[in-house]
């Protein structure tokens, strides 16, 4: 079964998170898990933080019960979004590893609150975020630092408006030859184009990243978000049978 | 005696914000007190958001009766960002306007709970969210609306240095000319140089906006934050002084 | 008769620099002349710089030969951007101003040319340069420096997308308190928005810049480029004369 | 002997480009033909495009000899960077493949004259430039078009300053998708800093980049520019055998 823990302690191991980007339906999660049993992390979003109020806000408490039954049944760590420290208390039964997305990075009363719980945090870059920002912001989770943060860079807000963001991988190098935290990239939401997560999965273990966050879902065309960047599970299959490829160059354990 | 209310109802009225970036002590807010008298809106940080967490975060709930008890001394509404939704009990009492402060524009969380409370919300554009954003944003206080929602423009992130960021004047023209949301500029933040918080004043008055946020310390050498941008308040009555002139040009009424 | 010399050596001058985008005929900025009567210097594109090789180039040799004829009729300095060396032969019998544009001002071979002409330059800043760039690139023309330079803020190249560029307003205060390098603010390119033109030259003056430039055309409609940021006749009128209330105030001499 | 009509025809070509900043000496350049005997490419500064105008212009002339000397004993193609349509009668004996700096981009009079002499153009993406910008600016070369330029993505500028530019790696896949151009990668401007360069070239390799462009210098630290980022001849070929395992996985023939 897998361990988070081992993860952090070996500097070889390259994950790969995936699920969709709303957890819409038990039968939507359950068609990844079947499709991909290779996967150890899903992601899934259960409370949405959506630009336009009149969208999708995600499932709420039905989506963690769908989360817990389907753990009984199949092996697997969680991860979702907290965006509100007063989720905690429903959140925290059913989640393996909390993500602060992109909009929270800075909210510093958050990260107060994960430090104290102690479970391992996925840490997205705010899409305007420094470098230097970002890890000073690690600083509100003494207790958690380079053991317990995972750091997701998932493309800064550029000028170009051909892709939805600018995947920083130069951030990505300069991470990993400056400090010790666990790297991860989000080839989804750097590019928002389906096409190009296959080839910035490449990127990303040839630049050294310890994983890749990618969005997948049994049926892009109908996501209630996110519909032009998810994958399918197949697609999935693919990119995790090429990585294995690169993973032999670069030493790297696949996970 | 000065009322919130009237000022979204009067077009031309051109509201003047200040007070020190963090709340000291007593005696530094009554010092501008005593210097402004012809000043109505204070604003002064409780809880701060400091980039470095080993920054002064705010003298919290005892800064909070330095302001009651000020109150009972001096006529002067009151500003103070909140960060958490879980600071409501403890500010509502004493505040007059919430402000949702850069970092927090996408905290919708926070917004879905200011809507609740129905009083003004001092509304900051995150420093590097455009302006379809920032007005997706006030979606999520519906309640608050054109009505109470004042959107303050503190300059955006670009690639220029010289100054702390971009004041993005051409958004407040933009806002004035397609929303009927009150805005407000905040020069000190905007270029985060002293000297040049005089001549923003003008631009924001000639731009259009509704007002000007200024930060205001009595010893700006001392302040505990951002030092580098607070003027003084007998630099705060020159540039009064000067917009009333400029006033007169605009018809507008200085409040 | 306007002399140039002289705005070079009146700190309290303000200059009111205008004219089509490109100069399309003899009719054309006719029409002009005769509905801005105060109008000193007139700026026309004869080479135009376009992003689309297939769009209009400008009118060429031509282009100056209707210059000179209109010179014998009405009273102007001429302005037209040099985008090749090349091309001096042919424009320097016509040209009282050379405007180096956005997209040369990195040509350093251009500017040494310039340098060596000794002619006042209209120096635009790239839409992506930082102030220190632009001043560097200054150096290129050491023989022209502050005293026959004229610094363009012309907007930068931001993330937000309501408007064409971002108008910095920061670096036209951060130039004024720094250099002697007179300033203008060209407000049509900066926005992109007819109706945003007009307080956008309010800003200017009141930001302590020394003119503004300001694209003009009898039917902007009917433009061959820059259709939605040019103004008519009659508008740039309404703006000078509103703009001789503010000059009150600043003690600015309107030319 | 190598062919650089070959490397427009075949896909799977991969080529490295090397060679210093600056050309600063015939000893400087044979060091790097001697130790790097697999380089069929070299880029060398022959007229330098500097921020500031004190620093090292490039050797001018003098350099070309050096150049014509060396190709006697040395079998190589040669690039150098074309700042001024004026050069083209010193330049054109001696050049192979003309770059189109950075800077340049925009310089539509110079990409007219490259265009009628028919030589292939390495042509930089303007560090602010969209895509979609410098592909219009491809249409100012129409009788090369996809047959004989080669795009170089060398980092755009954003708010990001721990490295000198952001590679912005969803350009290069976006391009390969969506046009036939040859794609290439600076890895030395895209960072700024010598450790980045290996991870870089990996990341290049792994986009689907049809080659990098790398800077080298026999003793960085004497280097008359760009000193940080600048490889040794022994890194160079560290890189060129890691890349050769990768070019293995991904079908690509090194040139």
């Amino acid at each position: 079964m897998f361990n988070i823990d081992s993860y952090f302690q070996n500097s070889n191991d390259f994950m790969t998170i995936s699920g969709p980007c709303s957890l819409e339906s038990r039968d939507q999660l359950e068609a990844i898990l079947k499709s991909c049993p290779q996967l150890n992390v899903i992601r899934a979003g259960i409370y949405k933080m959506r630009t336009n109020p009149d969208s999708f806000q995600g499932l709420g408490p039905k989506g963690l019960e769908i989360i817990d039954d389907l753990k009984k049944h199949y092996d697997f760590k969680f991860i979702t979004e907290i965006t509100d420290p007063r989720q905690i208390e429903l959140l925290d039964q059913s989640v393996d590893i909390y993500q602060v997305g992109s909009r929270n990075m800075y909210n510093y009363d958050l990260l107060k609150e994960l430090n104290k719980l102690g479970k391992p945090v996925l840490f997205k870059r705010a899409f305007s975020a420094t470098v230097d920002e970002w890890i000073n912001a690690c600083g509100y989770m003494p207790d958690l630092g380079e053991d317990k943060i995972i750091l997701c860079e998932r493309g800064i807000r550029t000028f170009e408006t051909s892709t939805r963001n600018t995947l920083d991988i130069n951030s990505v190098i300069y991470l990993k030859q400056n400090y010790k935290f666990k790297v991860v990239v989000d080839p989804s939401h750097a590019a928002g184009i389906r096409s190009m997560v296959r080839p910035l999965c490449h990127v990303a273990m040839a630049s050294g990243a310890d994983g890749i966050l990618v969005e997948c879902h049994p049926n892009p065309q109908a996501a209630l978000s996110d519909k032009a960047q998810q994958i399918t599970p197949d697609e999935l299959n693919i990119i995790s049978s090429e990585m294995s490829k690169l993973a032999n160059i670069y030493d790297k354990n696949l996970i």
